[in-house]
């Protein structure tokens, strides 16, 4: 009989992630029914929005149940398939537990694009989640103009560095606000925002009044906190915030206590919007064709921070939240 | 030599309005100038942003200066013109001085248009303000659908008596926030609103609880702080929240201490845009033009709290804070 590996929720983690929190173990693989398929999952796509799926608080979906396998967007192969219409060898992505193999009917699934010149991890790493994310997130929500100064919190993650791209691609004066030396070089000079905050080292309101002394058209936010607060303050005229985040406060279910800012909103005629990629669901194609096209062209980079080995995915996920990230972090399950 | 009564700026409130932040005084009427015209006053509008013209805080227009004489809306006759194309007679509308007589080039005034059946005090006061700003922030802003649930605060006041009218009119189910028995039976009775809560009486979480388990599509802002936190809670899916006013905020330029609601605008993808009517200059006749058609057709009423006597000015503006207005608060300067 063969096994399979998985990660199962143990509890519900006050504030910050810990080990104990998750339960690694193996288990026997069932054999597959009619109309199932047997995954072997390559990649786990690791995103801040998990901690919030095993929370209590208010979400998108159900939370994980305890004792239930840990879940996020996975991408694998078929191996084998009782299923009509999923043949073996196929690429599938969805939402799947976290484990080197799942047995599922393919509900959730479908099967991922290959683009001439894309890796599998690029490929999966981009149009799964963060990259309709960032397109959906920027033109839809926050309609850029040519001129305008676009703001990128978490500028150097896996949503970040689409959004800022996409920001120069319409005309926009990007500025970027990212952890760290590294993180900032890279947003500058590998991704072509025009300036980067380290928000590590820097007053990022200062910074925003040397950078932008004419104030903010647009905030993509995904930070919340303090940050969040020193953009809303120089938001100019008729701004937009295209609210997509709130990693800085994920960790902290407590009270909310930023402020409303709603003086400001009113004043400026701002417009605050939260979505979330679902929404999009039906416009998915249009994402991932622009988006595959600008990678082919050159126009668009992504770089994915891939760590390897399934035991190794609650330390990786804890890096999302400390900033150890660079770049959509994804782990390898299997070769 | 004729002479003018004037309300000037005697300081800037610290909070509340007190009797001696104004000073009320007599000055000579200068002689017209070539390109002048001599406004006798009818009425002037209180509206709650005067509060906010008086502050040094962030704002729409620059603050009224120490000394200036205090301005807002009025509508008034031309008794002399010496400027080409006004004639004596002619009603004119605009932002200008509290004071029974204005001596002006007309600069900021237009002809109020007269209808049929339309008392001066009922078209002054509809579509000077209140009307075009109720009609731009519901319809535009928010987009109101047949079977949503609207919450109008500020419910019997100038703004938010038609406010709900229209959701009315647009197939929503409407439910009042105003204080006092006496107000909200004005509300569901005179005005048609499906209920009223009495914000004064009853805790405004429960009753919407009650009135409206499933939640609020759409939020009429008018009064920030604790009434609007009860609101956001409750708010549903692809919500929409309309920042017209934050009247219980004015007095108090303090720290921002009211939630973000960042949390729950993310998760139920609500959109929170601030709006001014003077944003809508260009499209002024198209609200003029369906208001006055609903209220020829009877299927709008607007009600007005008319004042006596410029005297009077500082005391009637005070009552808008307190809530002590009942409609659109009006005071008659000249019969």
């Amino acid at each position: 009989m063969s096994i399979r590996h998985v990660w199962r929720l143990a509890r519900r983690p006050s504030g910050t992630i810990v080990a104990g929190d998750f339960e690694f173990g193996s288990e026997p693989l069932p054999e597959l029914s009619d109309g199932q398929i047997l995954l072997r999952v390559r990649y786990l796509s690791l995103d801040p929005a998990q901690r919030i799926f095993i929370d209590a608080r208010e979400q998108f979906m159900p939370p994980v149940e305890l004792g239930a396998p840990m879940h996020g967007f996975v991408v694998g192969v078929v191996e084998k398939s009782r299923r009509t219409g999923i043949t073996e060898g196929t690429i599938l992505s969805g939402v799947g537990e976290w484990a080197d193999y799942i047995v599922s009917d393919g509900t959730g699934f479908t099967e991922l694009p290959t683009f001439p010149g894309l890796s599998l991890a690029a490929t999966f790493g981009t149009f799964s989640l963060v990259g309709p994310t960032a397109y959906f997130g920027l033109l839809d929500i926050a309609s850029p103009q040519p001129g305008e100064t676009l703001v990128v919190s978490a500028a150097s993650g896996g949503v970040g560095q689409i959004v800022g791209q996409i920001g120069k691609l319409k005309g926009c004066r990007v500025i970027g606000i990212a952890g760290g030396p590294q993180k900032c070089a890279f947003v500058t000079e590998q991704l072509g925002f025009d300036a980067c905050i380290d928000y590590k080292s820097a007053n990022v309101g200062e910074m925003l009044d040397h950078l932008a002394p004419e104030g903010v058209d647009i905030y993509f936010e995904q930070v919340g906190g303090s940050i969040r607060n020193a953009v809303m303050e120089r938001m100019k005229m008729f701004g937009r915030v295209s609210l997509c985040g709130l990693i800085s406060e994920y960790n902290a279910a407590e009270a909310d206590t930023q402020p409303s800012f709603s003086w400001v909103t009113m004043m400026r005629r701002l417009t605050i919007r939260g979505f979330i990629v679902d929404d999009y669901q039906r416009r998915l194609p249009e994402a991932v064709e622009n988006l595959a096209a600008w990678m082919q062209s050159g126009q668009l980079t992504t770089h994915q921070d891939i760590r390897q080995g399934l035991e190794n995915a609650v330390s990786s996920l804890q890096d999302l939240y400390s900033g150890q990230n660079f770049g959509k972090l994804l782990l390898e399950v299997t070769p």
